[in-house]
């Protein structure tokens, strides 16, 4: 038996799972402690009271002899994607076909699949700082991955690739580094990947978080994405469903290469859709009682990210991000690198960061704070770090 | 930008989506006939009470302040883990480790998901007639796929590979052929991957309708298949889950190839794990109470299948299966393959079924009806079939 060689390959843990042993060991050590948690993008308010509702009521159905849901359509349920449609791209202008439009449960899962559509030989270009997923996923297939160096001097915006590249993945809102794509940036990107022939795979996951005016929050508001584009996006941050599980995938009809045909035929062979309750749920987060109560929440985590920044600066840090996304990208003090932080964070202030070098070697020098936490905390963690330069 | 040539090569479409779209073409024509559907192996029970109070209970608990609960554990919550442990397992007296155990949202994206333990160039066996999950999701990673022909006059067992590959697929009770796996031809298979070096994939989602006393129900009732073996277990076809999505993947820290860790890292780069509500209903359905109540829907399901595999014999047809798994395969009337029995029984007698064809090669000449209906449609189709042989 002959084992996948890029799997092993792969480092040895996800940086996740690296970060939280390290936090478990430290905890073990040091019962008494209480940490803040600041590391690992997941939400701390409940899900909307309209999401629970409808979660109680699909199952209740479910337990009914008239009421039962097996398989739901492979793309989804018609009303959760109208829920997409009307709930989130209609308030943008944007207008998706309903037929371009795929439930599935996350945009981690669609973001991992994605390269599936792509030759086994393609060349794939990421961000560097990277979500791990988009590198991870590719080098596991045994692709090569070239990494677009992000810099503090460019806000972290990625340059167009050097080399002739296949792919591009791209996150706006960045995660990491918490910086929005501005329109005239996303339109180059579209332009050079019309001109190229090149796949954009834009990840909008953080896109609730934007905040300024022009800033687009779909790659389709850039005229003629849908040829060279596929969107992805979630609930999990905008309306708390990291435990939940519902996103969505756009393959647009008008797509170039015709990848709506394929990415149907791959959710067919590889999915057998989303729990019925949970498109309920996703559906009821979509609606006007569900938007106004899952804002909220944004509100409060945006609140968040501007309180940590303003503490972050008050004491000197160099800060990037926060302000269209629930991630604050800073550079570490003078001597220490992500690593070397995120030790001193836990030990001296028990404050749980996430290192810049896992996403990355241009990610050396950074550490990634995230503002889901509760308030409390958040307050906490600014006074911390104001004593813990 | 180059496009998966493999993708693109798989036929059409996914099996079930073109039954299904000949159906909707019938219907469309036949506004006022109402379908008998044994097509696609979909519950019509309702799921268990214990299993709506779990969704409800864990969907209000995720509404408080108190009760958040975010991204699940990869691996699954330790509740649910323990839950197939005990609920599963132990009863077939079967003692697999709790880090062996990986919750996921069902069998079917694991065994799709499996191939990317394997080298590119590695070398699969699947069964034919096949569930079309195995082959295609192999097809699409550019894998050459070897059939295994299974005949009528060995109750459809598969042989042992002629040539050498790397992992074979095993279903049992089988999908589509109804027929299970004696002690002794699995027992064969797993000395077989011993000596061979092979990987064996065993998908035991219709584990439940086993009902021969010596027939196992799950792959690690054989000694030794710890070291080649990985299973695939599902609620969909035990405790009515199609809808609700959860199954879970067995890879035993024995295994000789060292696969735990590699499907650990899978499953973090490529997952957020499965729902909060869906896991508290697995661990319902898999408690005593939920257990007892499922029991109730499988015997349901085994007597409608009793039903109508005596119908069609009293009516002269040859069928295989029906008595270990909620599946008959069934030889077509002479002159007729699958696709042209399918086509009659849906215009005659407005009975949906699966053609063999689908299922591959020596799937020609059969068609798979299964039984998963409601008692009043399988006694009118098993009337309707004796009318229209």
């Amino acid at each position: 038996m002959t084992v996948n060689a890029n799997l092993c390959a792969l480092h040895g843990s996800y940086l996740f799972s690296e970060t939280a042993a390290r936090v478990a060991a430290f905890s073990q050590e040091n019962p008494g402690k209480t940490l803040l948690r600041l590391g690992i993008g997941d939400v701390t308010l409940p899900v909307a009271d309209a999401v629970v509702r409808a979660l109680c009521a699909a199952a209740e159905e479910m337990g009914r002899p008239d009421g039962v849901h097996g398989y739901a359509p492979t793309a989804g349920y018609p009303f959760a994607i109208e829920a997409v449609r009307n709930g989130y791209y209609a308030p943008m202008g944007v207008d998706v076909a309903a037929e371009d439009i795929f439930i599935s449960d996350g945009a981690k899962p669609d973001t991992a699949g994605a390269q599936e559509l792509l030759s086994p030989g393609a060349v794939v270009a990421v961000c560097d700082p990277v979500y791990p997923v988009y590198a991870d996923s590719n080098a596991m297939a045994g692709r090569r991955v070239v990494y677009l160096p992000c810099r503090a001097k460019d806000g972290f915006a990625p340059p167009l690739p050097r080399e002739r590249v296949d792919a591009v993945y791209l996150c706006s809102p960045n995660n990491p580094t918490g910086m929005a794509l501005s329109r005239d940036a996303l339109a180059a990107w579209v332009d050079y990947a019309r001109r190229e022939d090149v796949l954009l795979l834009f990840d909008a996951a953080y896109s609730a978080y934007v905040a300024a005016r022009d800033t687009p929050r779909s790659l389709f508001q850039i005229p003629g994405a849908q040829e060279v584009g596929v969107e992805f996006g979630s609930l999990s941050k905008s309306a708390g469903f990291t435990g939940l599980r519902c996103g969505w995938t756009v393959v647009p009809s008008a797509n170039r290469w015709g990848l709506r045909r394929l990415w149907a035929r791959r959710m067919a062979t590889k999915t057998n859709g989303v729990a019925y309750p949970v498109q309920r749920a996703a559906e009821a987060a979509l609606s006007p009682e569900g938007l106004a109560q899952s804002q909220q929440s944004v509100r409060y985590y945006q609140e968040n990210a501007r309180l940590l920044g303003e503490a972050l600066r008050r004491s000197g840090y160099v800060v990037f991000g926060g302000a269209d996304a629930p991630y604050l990208w800073v550079r570490c003090p003078e001597g220490l690198d992500g690593w070397g932080w995120f030790d001193r964070l836990l030990r001296q202030a028990q404050i749980v960061c996430t290192p810049g070098e896992g996403f990355g070697r241009c990610g050396a020098g950074y550490v990634r704070f995230c503002a889901f936490g509760r308030r409390d905390e958040i307050r906490e963690a600014a006074e911390r770090l104001g004593m813990n330069a």
